[in-house]
């Protein structure tokens, strides 16, 4: 009864927290997600399909849109670019689909910048000792390397101040109901769809 | 690993819309609500327990709970006073557990001005023709009176612009699932529990 465009969801968290592990269990449910598909400088492998895996563009032509910012991120990985191509999100969800992404912290803060009605998850890891302890314990790292890995990791975490949800990694079907209960609840938000239903309401009930 | 206060969840809408029996198949489900039980100055009838069914009081005492602020809501029908104590509803947040709320939406306003930091929920009928042929054919009225119930009937409507949430009831069981997944939602809400994550952050990650 109602049109609704799509919601963009963001989930992001400090390295090592299973983000990835979370994505593709969300995905192997019965939902409504698009993935959304990166943009890459680097060269198609053999099996690989343009629009599927990647939208696949030169240097030249990604630079280009990084001008023309018509990225929601990007960054730089062993001489290729990588990043989010605005447009293909943009059509998805006027298309009347959620679009998913899954990113380290620096880039969902590159997209809360150019997309901030998008809805950011900060995945929270399970518990802050055992990353302590996998931090202190890695190896026969020097005390000062150790504290700052400590500092970075505290950091990462500060950053959940730019989120609009929180989501504790303690097991991945806990983490997946919840990441699914945000997405129905941001469809019901008043502020979303308040201007529908009162158009709705002029042609109806008049 | 976080200890977290309950929330306050309101639902509510226009007359007819089913509040009643979307309450109802919630209490029925595994979930950690708690009704909000009403005061008033009825009188106890059999079988009725104090603090079960109502907490009952005087026509005085009442009052004076009235005056103090005590009440979240409250409204007379014949000749009895009925209304929510807040005394019981923050007890209850403050043990952790969420507090459910069904009521008119008069009741409603008068909760968001007296606790403000509730979730308010409005159930929106399934289908707004049907609200209106039921206005319109419900008998013999004269025009002029049909013209007022859809004034009212749109007035009702035009009040969920103080609510947090749509929730169509097109069936019992979709609004009943939106309703759990916003209950669920609303405790990932980054505001509602960063300040507890950055408490521990310093505690263990140091």
């Amino acid at each position: 009864m109602i049109e609704e465009k799509g919601i963009l969801f963001i989930l992001s968290g400090p390295s090592g927290v299973g983000k990835g592990t979370v994505r593709r269990e969300l995905f192997e449910q019965e939902n409504d997600l698009k993935y959304s598909i990166s943009m890459t400088t680097r060269e198609k492998r053999p099996g690989e399909k343009d629009g599927v895996d990647y939208f696949y563009k030169t240097r030249e032509e990604f630079e280009k849109l990084i001008e023309e910012n018509q990225l929601l991120e990007y960054a730089q990985f062993v001489n290729n670019y990588y990043g989010t191509p605005r447009k293909y999100v943009e059509e998805t969800l006027a298309a009347g689909h959620d679009v998913f992404l899954e990113i380290e912290v620096q880039g969902a803060m590159q997209v809360k910048e150019n997309f901030p009605e998008g809805v950011f998850i900060f995945l929270f890891p399970p518990s802050l000792e055992e990353l302590k302890n996998r931090i202190v314990n890695r190896g026969t790292e020097s005390q000062e390397k150790v504290l700052g890995r400590l500092k970075e990791a505290r950091n990462e975490i500060e950053m959940m101040d730019a989120y609009d949800y929180v989501v504790v990694n303690d097991h991945v079907e806990h983490a997946v109901t919840k990441v699914t209960a945000i997405i129905q609840s941001e469809h019901c938000r008043r502020d979303r769809i308040a201007k529908q239903y009162k158009k709705l309401l002029e042609d109806e009930l008049s």
